[in-house]
C-alpha cells in the first residue's frame, strides 16, 4: 500500500507492506484524513517520530477478528493506545497512559496511508447521519470538547479565545454552546469570515481591559499566547492551555499566585461527545475545509496546510 | 508612637503621630507581630510600598466606635481592605478586590508599630484558649489553609511540598491534616528537625521519580520551584503555587497541556478556619518561633529574619 512515511527527518510517499492487524486490532481502510498542526510540528522534528503520519481520520473496517460485527462499518478512532495496567489506566484516564503509543505521533503508524490498524476499543462507529467530511473532524472536535471536561465553563462566564486557527475555531464553537459570552482575537480574513457567520464576536487585543475575562483559552501554539492569557484573565479566573509549543514564555507567573488564577492543560477529548455534537449539527466543521488532496499528492497537501492562516486540508485515497 | 517606616527604599524606626481611626475602623494596640518573607521582599523593593510594614499581628482593641463590644478584646486582622463595590467584591471574593489596600503591603499602614487602625469587618476576636504566640500565626496559617480552599486535596493523594521555609512548614502541617501522603523536600537542619517531630516524611529530590505526585505544592519563592513542580507532578495532577517571585521560570509549559496538569495559585486564606485549627491544637506553630525582639530593636529583628533558613521572628512592643 501507499503511505506517507517520515523517517530520520525525511518524509515521502512510499510503498510499504499492508499492515497486519494483531489479535485485538481491526484492519482499516482510510476514507478521509485531516492534516493537523501537530502533523506539521512532527514534520519539523517534534516528538522525533518515525513512521506513517496522520491521526485524524474516518475509515471503513476491512476486518476485525475480535469483533466481526463492525466489519464494513465506518469508524473514527481514538489516538491513544493504552496499556491497561499503569496507574493512569487504572485511574480511568487511559489517554494519559504512561506507556501509550499515539496514532501517527509516537510509536504507532497513522492514517496518511491506504490502510492502518487500530485496537478495537479505540474505534467508534460513525452514524449514517454523519458523512465523511464531518466525521474526519471528530478527533479535533473531541480535543475542543475536552476544555469543558477539564474546566467548568459557566453560561455566565466571559470567555476569551486567543488563536483562531484550525483548533481554535472548533474551540470557539464548542465554547459558544455553553451559553458563555465568547470573544475571539482573530486577524486573518478566513477566521474573521467564519466567526462572523457563526455569530461569535471578535475583539481586538487593544480593546481588552487587563484582568477582565473569567476564562481565557489559549490556542495560539506559541509562548506569547500564554503571556497574553495571563494578562487578560481576571483574579480567580481560569486559563485553559490547548497549546503545545517550543520555548518558554516570558510570563510573570507570580500573577498566578497573587491573583489566584487556575491554569488547566487540555489535550485529547471524548469521541462519543464529538459524535453527538456532529449528529446534532451543533457546530459547523465543513466550512473549515480549505482543500482536499489525493494521497498521491501528499506533498502538496502538506505544503498547503503549512501556509499561514490555512484551515483544514484533507487527504483522500485516490 | 513608634513605627517601623519604609520610605523611598529606606527603613527606620521612627516616631509618628498615633493613627486616627476612621468611622468603620478600630484603633488597635499591637501585642505581637510576625516577620514574613513578604516583608523582606518589600524591604528589597517589591510592591514599591511606602509606609509602616507588618501584616501578621495580634492586637488589643483600644477603641471601636462602630462596635464598642470588641473594645478591650484581643483580635487578629485580615489584611485585604476591600471596596465592596467592584466585580470581585460583588462576586464574594473581597480578598481579590480590584481596589484593595493590604495592611503593610500596599496602601495601608501595618503592624510594626505601637498602634494601627483596621476596619472592623476585618477583625476576628481571638478566643482565650489561644495565646498571643499562637494567634500571631493566624495570617500565615490562613494562607496555608487557602491551599485546601482552592484545590481539592484528597486523603488518597500523594502530595509533595517543595520549599520548607516559614510558610512551607505551615503548609506541610495543613496538608498532613487531609490524611494525604505528604512528603517534603527539605535540606536545612531546623525544618528537618521539625518535620521529624511532626512525623512528616522528608524526601530527597534525587529519589523522586518524574511525574509521580498527585499534587505538588511550591512554597520555594523562586522560579526553580515551579520547574521542579512541573517535573514531579503526574499527568492530570495539580500544582499549587504559593510562591511569588521575581523572574520567569525556564519551564516547559507544554507539559501542562500534554499531561493535562492543573496549576492553582493561592494567596490569602480563611482566618476563621485558622482560628479553629489553632484552638483545636491541630498544628504546632510555636516550635517555629526562632526569636522575639522588642520593637525598639526592629533592625536586628529584620536582619535575623533575613538570614537563610531562619523561621519565625516575632516583634513585641517593649
Amino acid at each position: 500500500m501507499r503511505a506517507f512515511l517520515l523517517h530520520a527527518g525525511h518524509s515521502s510517499l512510499s510503498v510499504v507492506p499492508d499492515p497486519a492487524p494483531s489479535q485485538n486490532e481491526a484492519l482499516l481502510q482510510i476514507r478521509l484524513a485531516g492534516i493537523c498542526n501537530t502533523d506539521l510540528e512532527i514534520l519539523k522534528g517534534y516528538k522525533g517520530f518515525s513512521g506513517i503520519l496522520g491521526h485524524e481520520f474516518v475509515a471503513t473496517v476491512e476486518s476485525c477478528a475480535v469483533d466481526p460485527s463492525i466489519e464494513g462499518k465506518r469508524v473514527v478512532g481514538e489516538i491513544n493506545v493504552s496499556c491497561h495496567h499503569c496507574d493512569m489506566c487504572l485511574r480511568g484516564i487511559p489517554s494519559q497512559c504512561r506507556y501509550r503509543s499515539a496514532v501517527g505521533i509516537t510509536g504507532h503508524d497513522g492514517a496518511f496511508a491506504d490502510r492502518m490498524t487500530l485496537v478495537r476499543e479505540n474505534l467508534h462507529v460513525v452514524p449514517d447521519t454523519i458523512d465523511d467530511e464531518h466525521a474526519v473532524f471528530v478527533e479535533p472536535l473531541a480535543a475542543a470538547l475536552s476544555i469543558c471536561n477539564l474546566a467548568h465553563i459557566r453560561p455566565s462566564d466571559r470567555v476569551l479565545l486567543i488563536g483562531a486557527g484550525k483548533l481554535g475555531l472548533l474551540c470557539a464553537q464548542v465554547l459558544r454552546l455553553t451559553g458563555a459570552d465568547v470573544r475571539v482575537i482573530a486577524r486573518r480574513s478566513r477566521p474573521l469570515e467564519l466567526l462572523k457567520r457563526w455569530g461569535i464576536p471578535v475583539v481586538a487585543a487593544e480593546e481588552i481591559a487587563a484582568a477582565s475575562f473569567d476564562v481565557v483559552v489559549d490556542c495560539t501554539g506559541n509562548a506569547q499566547g500564554f503571556e497574553a492569557a495571563l494578562t487578560y484573565v481576571r483574579p480567580r479566573g481560569t486559563i485553559v492551555l490547548k497549546s503545545t509549543y517550543e520555548g518558554t514564555p516570558a510570563a510573570d507567573l507570580s500573577r498566578i499566585a497573587v491573583s489566584e488564577i487556575r491554569v488547566v492543560g487540555s489535550r485529547c477529548g471524548p469521541f462519543d461527545a464529538a459524535l453527538r455534537v456532529l449528529e446534532n449539527r451543533l457546530v459547523d466543521v465543513t466550512s473549515m475545509i480549505e482543500a482536499s488532496y489525493p494521497l498521491s499528492d501528499m506533498t502538496h497537501a502538506i505544503a498547503h496546510a503549512g501556509q499561514p492562516g490555512v484551515l483544514k486540508v484533507l487527504v483522500r485515497p485516490d
